[in-house]
């Protein structure tokens, strides 16, 4: 069987301080390393040759990828790096701190930021240095493209044309692609691949460096989809994440 | 003027033990880490903005590369990686210590094979392992194209393209480009680009992890040339490369 496997970064020095970051461009922690370090390990010892590696503009994600690629002997494969594998942007709530803006605006009103598919957290100005418009690696994307936040829905339709143009054609030439990417862009391509409703999303947590499998058949429909590894590592991790916008 | 910068990578650990490497595909040694670091903050404290980066498919040269994108915060500009731009192709050679092969077959018939420019050491026997045809990342180049062995003419003849068809005319489209390569490939372009002869090649040493930049007009016509970092540091560098191949 042909397969996918999208892999989130590993954690990163905000996911640590627990703050919304979205297309903040903060760097891995020790551990986000060490836990690349793992996937790589993963992946290798379950024999899997990718043959073309995707990824965002984020050096979270472009530097689990190079750790992975690395443990597996395969720093020389294709890696493309694209903006629409980003994270949701967080619009306004870049930065903060996710228990406190709970504390402040109640676990609920963050939940729906965090988790609902048409809620996006307030914009970013148009003038407000964070806009991405000020990034120079940006600067080729057609403006009215670029966000200022995001909600689910949103990071879903600049993800899925890249999905549906580039990543899943490239899987009728190799036997396995790696998608490495975020916590909402990948459940965004998880939702397509598994028809997963605007409501239920809300509850699907993915955790950090764990290899989820997708294989696919000869007309590249998704038949089968698991994580690679300790079952009970993994309920662990996706538990952890669930919890991190809650006020105690 | 736009700029492509040529960077040997850092020292690798058959650097460190005097072996003739090739197409090896040997790991960076903690030197050679803290080599590309040097050099990333090099590039980055001269303000030089890559745009795309060009490397082999060899790991001491992408890890050098992701090392220095990294401490210039440019992790997420495109790399494209091609076996075109891999060290010259040692045949027989590849895995023998440079001194102990120096006092067998003596100094001179060592510096011809590192050195000379159209004198090949003995090629790999089509069945030997170590024939890139066996390799899974070689199996897209069409056999008629993959060396057993090179002599810097050989290397030069498989460069060329590559730098004609791909680097150079990006950099139209460029303010800068990087290139991270190997000894001897990235000889062959500077004997292009400077018009050096077939004799006066043999004593040209790139010192490692030394950034070698190259100024273009706007016809894209090589203008000026020189090593960022400190002069003396670059001769010392430079001077150690050229004692490698001597057998005291």
């Amino acid at each position: 069987m042909k397969k996918i496997v999208l892999l989130r970064h590993g954690q990163s020095t905000w996911n640590l301080e627990n703050r919304f970051t979205g297309w903040t461009d903060v760097d891995l922690s020790p551990e986000g390393v060490a836990e690349a370090v793992r996937a790589g390990d993963l992946l290798r010892d379950a024999g899997l040759r990718f043959r073309v590696a995707y990824t965002s503009y984020l050096k979270r994600a472009v530097k689990t990828l190079d750790i992975v690629l690395d443990r597996m002997d395969l720093d020389w494969i294709p890696v493309v790096k694209s903006w629409r594998l980003n994270e949701k942007h967080y619009g306004a709530l870049q930065g903060l701190n996710k228990r406190e803006t709970a504390a402040r605006y109640g676990d609920e009103q963050v939940l729906a930021w965090r988790r609902s598919y048409d809620v996006a957290p307030d914009p970013l100005g148009e003038d407000d240095p964070r806009n991405p418009r000020f990034d120079p690696r940006y600067e080729e994307v057609p403006a009215a493209e670029l966000p200022r936040t995001e909600a689910l829905c949103d990071t879903v339709k600049r993800i899925l044309p890249y999905w549906q143009c580039e990543i899943l054609p490239a899987l009728a030439h190799a036997e396995a692609l790696l998608v490495v990417a975020h916590g909402n862009s990948l459940r965004g391509i998880v939702k397509h691949l598994k028809g997963i409703s605007d409501d239920a999303i809300s509850g699907f947590n993915i955790p950090t460096a764990v290899p989820y499998v997708f294989e696919f058949d000869d007309g590249l429909r998704p038949v089968k989809d698991y994580f690679l590894g300790d079952p009970d590592e993994v309920a662990r991790r996706m538990a952890a994440v669930a919890d991190q916008g809650k006020s105690r």
